[in-house]
C-alpha cells in the first residue's frame, strides 16, 4: 500500500479559525493559557504572513460564549467572518462552506475551541468531501487530556494530519531562502527560545 | 481510500451504561472521582435529554461489585435493566443484545466500568456485527493510564469512535436552535466553567 | 520548645468565603473545576452543618469578576455579605473585620479565589492580630502550582494551619456519636468514594 | 472494511514470558516496581489458572542480566524453559518457536522485559507468520514512557492487541459462572481494591 | 539555636496503625494501591521484626468503613486492638492512650488512613503531650496530593518527623551486624529492586 | 511567638531583576518558556507601573550568557544597570548594593535566572543585613523542579517571602480604587483569562 | 490483510542525523537535556559500531541555529556532511538525497531536531519514495509533548516505524554472539543501569 | 530573630560521598538515571576542582549493594575510603567521623544513596554536633517522590541547607574571575545547555 504525502502548499491552503472566543476560552484546560494565546496568535499570524485565505467563524458570540478575540480580528480585518446562528458544526453552515469553496483551495488548516467539537466536526465533514485537513493541535484547546486524546484519535484515524503551528509554517515555507527575515521575525515573536538565540547571535555579530 | 463520517444521529442511537456499580467504582483510578461521577451523570442525562433508548446492565450486583449507582436509576427509571447472571461481555447476554436490537438503532453509545472489559468487549462484538460504536471515554474508567491507553488502542484500531460526553451531546444536537435553553441547562449543570460563563452573562443582562 | 495544638472548636470558629465569583473562577487552574466546585460547596455546607457564623465577601462583583456563586448564596442566605468597594485584602475592609469580631470567635476558617491574594492577605493580617487561622486549601484556587506552593509557604511559615475541607469537618466534629447521620450525609454528598461505600453497605444491610 | 474480533480463547492460547530476569528488571522505569512485580506475577498466575501452555525464556541468565524471577519458576515449574544462547529476538531461537508450534495454538499472549525488544521483536515475527498476538502491556516494562509509546505504536500498527493482565483474564474467562471462586481469588490476590471489596462484603455477609 | 536529633530507638518506640480498613482504603488516591498495600504490610512487619509494642485501632468497623485488613491482624494477632466507638481522633479514646502509656515508650511511629485525620490528629495531640512522633508517610494515604501536602505541612511545622517505612527500619536497626539475614529478608520481601539485587548476587555466589 | 506581617509597601520597595539574559534563559526548564517570558515582562512592568526604583544587573553579558532581554531594557531604560565583572552573588558587587542602599528602601523584590544562584545568593545576603525580601517565584527560573524546590526551601527557611508577580502587584496596590484602569490593563495584558473576562464584560456593556 | 515485518538489516540501513545543532538544541523541551544528549550520542555511536553509512546535515549553521554538536563530528569525522543552504526539508536538498541513494540502502534510520520538521519532513518524503523509515524517537526532540505526539501520529500513520536507540541497536545486532563485548560496552556507556549491572557482575566474578 | 547566612567557603568545606554503589543505584527512582549519573559525577568533580577534602564511604560493598562507582574512584583516587562494616549511619563509624574531623573543616557537603538514610542520618548527627550541612539534593537519590519529600522535610527543619550541585559550585566559587576557564569547563561538561551556549559563542567568535 503506497503512501502519498499530503504536503501543505501555500497556494492551495486555507486557514480556518473556529470559535476562539473570550468566553469559550475559559473551557480550555489542556494547555496553559499563556502558551495557548501565544500559539493561536502565531497561527493567525502565519495565515497573514503566507497570505493564506483566512476564514473566521464564531458561535453565538452575543451570548455567554463571548466575542472573538480582538487580536485575531486585528490580524485579519478583511477575512470573511461568519457568526453562525446556531450550527455547532461549522460545516453545516452554508456560508462558511461557500467561503471555503470560493477560494478553490483543497487544503484546510484548522484550529479552534473546543478541539473535539469545533475542530473535529468540520474536519470529519471536510475529509468526507475529499479535502486534505491539517489540524493545528497546539492552537486548539479542550477540557482536559482525555478529551484531547479522544479527539485526536478520531481525527487521525479519519485521515487528518496532526500538526503544530511551527510545523505548518515550516511546511508552507519550504525553503528559508524564500524569505529569511520575515519568517525569522515570526518565529522570534512567538518562540522565546528562538528569540533568545537570535538576540545572542546578532548582539555578538554587531560587536565584531 | 475515501472516508465515511460516522455521524451520531439522535434518531439512530442507543445509550448503553455498563456496570457503573458502587463497588466496581473503587477500581477506577485513571480519572478523578469527582470528575468521573460528574461525567457519568452527564452522560446518563444526555440520554434522557435526547430521548435516546437507554439500556442499563450490571454484573453480579448482589456481590462485592455492589449496586448500580442510584442516581443512574433515578435518571432512567424505565430503562431496560439487565442484571447479568455471569457473562463478562454484556454482548454474550442474549437479553442485552435483544434489548438493543429491539430498538432498531445502529449506533451504540457506550460507557462503563472498567474500560478494557465492560466497555471494550461489547464494543468489539458490536463492531464485528456491523454496528457503529461511540465510546464515551470520560464516562468510562479503569485502573490506570496504562490500561486505559491499551484499551483505547484496541478499540480505535477496531473502528470505534473515541468521544467525550460533551462531544456526543454536540454531535447529537447539531444546531443550538433546536433548543438553546435545554442544552444550555445540561451544560451548566455539568460544566462548572460553562455555568460561570452563563451566570456572569445573565447577571449582567439582568442589570441592563 | 513546647507545641500547642491549635484545635478547631465549633464554638469558636468562623467561616470566611472570599471572592468565589463566577468570573474569577476562570483564573483557577491549579485544581480541576469539577473537584473545585465540589470542594467549595462542601466547605460552604460544613459551615451550615456545624452552624458556624459564616461571612461572605466579594470583590467588584458588578465588573468582570462576576457574581458570587449562586449555590453559596443559597446555602448561606442569611450570612453577612460584604461587597468590597475596592480593598484587595478583605481585612482592609472595616465592615468585614467588624463582622468577624462581632462573632467573638478567635478561629478563622478561610477559603477563596485566588489563594495568594484573597486567602493569603487576610490570613497574614489576622495572624498578626492574634487569630488562629485555618486554610481550606482544596476550596481555594489559583493560577498554577507554582503560585500555590509559594502562597502555602508564606502562610504556613506565618503560622497558618493548612487543612482540607474534610480535615476541617472532622476536627470540628470530634466524635461521630455527636451525629452519625448528618455528617455521613455530608460526606456522601461530596465524596463519591464514600457515597459508594455507604450505598454498598446499606444495600447489603437491607437485604438481610 | 469489515472488522474481525480477535477474541482470546483459552483453548487456543499460549502464554510467553520473556526475560523477566533479576538484572534486566532494574532497566524497567516506565512502571512502578511494586506494581510491575504484582502485574507480572498476576500474569504468570493467570497462565496457571487457565491452564494455558506457558513458555519461559531468558537471555544470558548467567551474566549481568541475572536469573529469571524465582516466583515465576515457582508458578510454572514444568514449563518449557529456553535459556537463549544469544538470540535477542526469541523468535530467532528455533527451540522457542518449536515449543510454541508444538502446542498447536494460534494465539500468543506475550509479556517481557524490555517492551521494545523482548516483547516487540517476537510479536512482529509472530504476526508476520499469521499468529494472533496479545500484549500484556502492564506486565511488560521498559526505560521510560517515550520508549514505551514508540513500542506500542509499532506493535499496534502491526496488528497486535494491546491488553492488560486483567483484560486478558476476563476475555479468557468469558463467564463468571465458569468459576466464581477461583477467578475471585486471583483478583483478590493481585488487585488490592478488589480484595477490599470482597473483605467488606464477606465480613458483612458473615455477620447476618 | 542548637538542634537535637530525635533518633528512633527500638527500645523506646511504639507502632500505631490507625484505621487501615477495607472500606476507607478506597478513599486513598495519593498513592498507587499496589504500592500502598506493600508499604502498609512492610510497616506492620517491621513492628513485628523489631518487636515493637504495636497498637491497632479502627473506626466504625461494622459500618461502611469496613474491617481492618486481615493481613495486619495476621501479623499482629496479640496486639491491643481498640475499635473506637466514635472518636475521630484516636487520642480522644482513653483506652488507646492508656495502651500507649502502658508501654512506657516516648516515641510514636504512626501510619493510617486518612493522613490528615487519622494520622494528623493523634500526632498533634501526642506532640502537645511531649511525645516524639514519627510519621510513616508512605504507609499513610489520603484523597490527593493537595490534602497530603497540607497534612504534611501542619504535622512537620508541629515538630513531627516525616519518614518512610524504609527510613524507620534503618533508623531502628542502626547496624547491619545486629542481624543481616532478618533485615535483608524484610527488605527483599517488600522492595522488588532489593530482591532482584539479592537474587542476582546469591545466584552468582552459588555458582562459584 | 507573635507574627509580624512583612507587607509590601510601594513607597518602601525596590525591584531587582538579576541576569534575565538571552543565553542563560536556555537553562530555565522548570517553567514553560512562553509563561516565563510573560511573567518576567509582567514583573518588569509592575515595577514601572508602581514606579518602584528598579535595578538591573547582568553576569558576563559579552560571553555565552548573552545580553539582557531587550524588552526589559525597553521597559526600564533609565534604571541603574550593573554589568557585573565576575561576582556570582550580585550582593558581592559594591555598585549593586550601593544602588539599592541609595534608594533608602528596605523591601527588596527579586527575580532572576537561575533561582538557586542569582536569586538565592543576594536574597540570603540581604536577609542577613536585615532587609525584607520578596521572591517573584514565577519570574525566576532554574534547571528543574528539584533545584527549584531546594532553592525555595533554603530561602523560605531564611525568612524570605515567596510570592508570585500577581501576588506582588496586589499587595503593592492595596485598593483597586487607587487606579482601576491602570492595574486592569496590566492584568489584561499578562493574564489571558483576565483579558477574556474583561473583553466579554465590556463587549456586553457596550451593547446595552 | 497480511503483515510484513520491516526488520532493520545492518547491511541495508543508513543513519541520518539531522540538525543536532547547538542553537536549535535550546528548543528541545520534551525530553530532559541530559538524557537527550546521551541518546543522541548513543545513536551516533551505534552508527559507528554497526558501520552504517552515516550522513550529517545542518540548517544555517552559521546563524543562530549554531554549529553541529562537536561530539557528533568527532564520532563521524568522515561522514558526508551537508550544510543545507536553506531547504527546511532535507529531502529537498539534492546533495542529501544523492548521498543516501549512493549507498544503495533502502532503510533509513532518522533522528533530529525538531521532530515535527527536521525528522518528519524527510520521513514523509522518503516513505513516498518507497524507503523504509525508522525514527529514533528518543534521539529526536521538540518543543513539548503536544508537538511530539502530533508528529508521531502523522509519521506512524504514514508507515514509519517508531523506535528507540536501544531498540534500533538490538534489531540491528540480532544475536549477542555476533559480539558480546562491543555491544555490551556501547550499552554500558549510555545506559547507567546497565553499567551498574555489569560492574556488579564483573566485580563479583573477579572475586572468585 | 536575625538570620545568619551559612555561606559555603571552599577553605572550610568537606565533600562526603556516601554509598553511590552499583547495586544500590537500582533503588534510585526519584530522578532519571542519566541525569542522576551526570549530577553525581559533577558533584565528585567539583570536589576535585575546588580541591575540597573528599571522603568516600560504602556499605557492604562485597554484597548485593555492589561496588562504589568506578568513575568516583577515578576522580578521587587518593580520598579516604571507608568501607563500613555494618553501620547504617556513617556517623556511627568512628573512622568516618575521624576522617572528617581530621580536616578541621566545619562545613559538610553531602550526597548519597538513599537520601532518607545514607544522607539524612549523618546529616542529622552532624547538625547535632554543630556542623553546617549542605545537601546536594540532585546528586542524592531515593525510591520515589514521597520518600524524597519526607527526607527533605526532616533535614530542612533540622537546619540543613538544601542545595543543587550547581548551587554548591557557584557558592564555592564566589567570583568568575577566580578562574573562568576551569569553572566554564566543568559546567560545559555536565550541563548540555551550557555547553551549547559556549559552543555557539566560541564558534562565532572564531569566525570573526
Amino acid at each position: 500500500m503506497s503512501y502519498k504525502y499530503q504536503k501543505l502548499d501555500k497556494n492551495n491552503a486555507v486557514l480556518l479559525l473556529v470559535d476562539h472566543q473570550a468566553g469559550l476560552s475559559s473551557l480550555v484546560r489542556d494547555i496553559d493559557p499563556d502558551k495557548f494565546k501565544n500559539n493561536v496568535l502565531a497561527t493567525a499570524s502565519l495565515g497573514s504572513y503566507f497570505e493564506l485565505p483566512t476564514i473566521l467563524t464564531t458561535s453565538f458570540e452575543d451570548g455567554p460564549n463571548g466575542p472573538l478575540w480582538q487580536e485575531i480580528k486585528d490580524i485579519h480585518p478583511q477575512a470573511p467572518y461568519i457568526a453562525r446562528p446556531g450550527q455547532i458544526n461549522a460545516w453545516d453552515n452554508e456560508e462558511f462552506v461557500n467561503a471555503i469553496k470560493a477560494t478553490g483551495k483543497k487544503q484546510l488548516i484548522i484550529a479552534g475551541i473546543v478541539t473535539e467539537v469545533c475542530v473535529e466536526f468540520p474536519t470529519l465533514s471536510a475529509l468526507e468531501e475529499g479535502f486534505e485537513v491539517f489540524i493545528v493541535t497546539d492552537a486548539s484547546g479542550t477540557f482536559n487530556q482525555i478529551t484531547r486524546d479522544a479527539a485526536w484519535s478520531r481525527m487521525s484515524h479519519a485521515g487528518a494530519n496532526l500538526m503544530s503551528w511551527f510545523n505548518v509554517a515550516c511546511e508552507l515555507h519550504r525553503d528559508w531562502r524564500n524569505d529569511v527575515e520575515g519568517l525569522g521575525s515570526l518565529f522570534a515573536k512567538y518562540i522565546p527560545d528562538y528569540n533568545n538565540l537570535m538576540n545572542s547571535y546578532f548582539t555578538l555579530q554587531n560587536k565584531k
